[in-house]
């Protein structure tokens, strides 16, 4: 599945409801998911790290269409190698 | 580009200096990036809009490649629909 097909099958699944929260509501419900994760993390469980990436990346992708930010495009930025040094692997020399 | 290509790339960039920092500085990245994300929401500007947006999702991804989750196969739970209703619109209640 491309990002691109991800993010309009998020946007026929959640974008009225989302579009109706609005951008700030939304980001906060994907606060909470990154909570979720981050549980998920410490507790080191596969299939909750599955099923909360899974949902960070679903209210991400949903909150980039309430911006119209086509995801996919968003994403070439990082097609040559690291944005920042050109590189691949990246050679910045920040950890 | 597909959610597994887009994985890979990042993987090829920065697995090595992410899996050397470990999942808990990842995270931290991650959550600085989120800061980005909600000033760049803040300040409603596009071209800042679209670089964090890829960026969330570049470090979500490098994240998901130390925890070992193939994205791709995770973000099936979308694909019928709302994972809790079963509906594509979501039909659940909450908001």
């Amino acid at each position: 599945m491309t990002i691109g097909e991800f993010q309009q099958l998020i946007r026929d699944i959640y974008l009225d409801k989302d579009s109706r929260r609005g951008a700030d509501g939304t980001f906060r419900w994907l606060c909470e998911e990154m909570g979720e994760l981050a549980r998920a993390l410490r507790k080191s469980n596969k299939e909750s790290l599955r099923e909360e990436f899974a949902d960070v990346l679903a209210w991400l992708v949903s909150l980039a269409s309430i911006e119209a930010i086509d995801m996919e495009a968003a994403c070439h930025k990082y097609a040559a190698g690291c944005p920042k040094c050109g590189s691949k692997p990246c050679g910045c020399e920040e950890s």
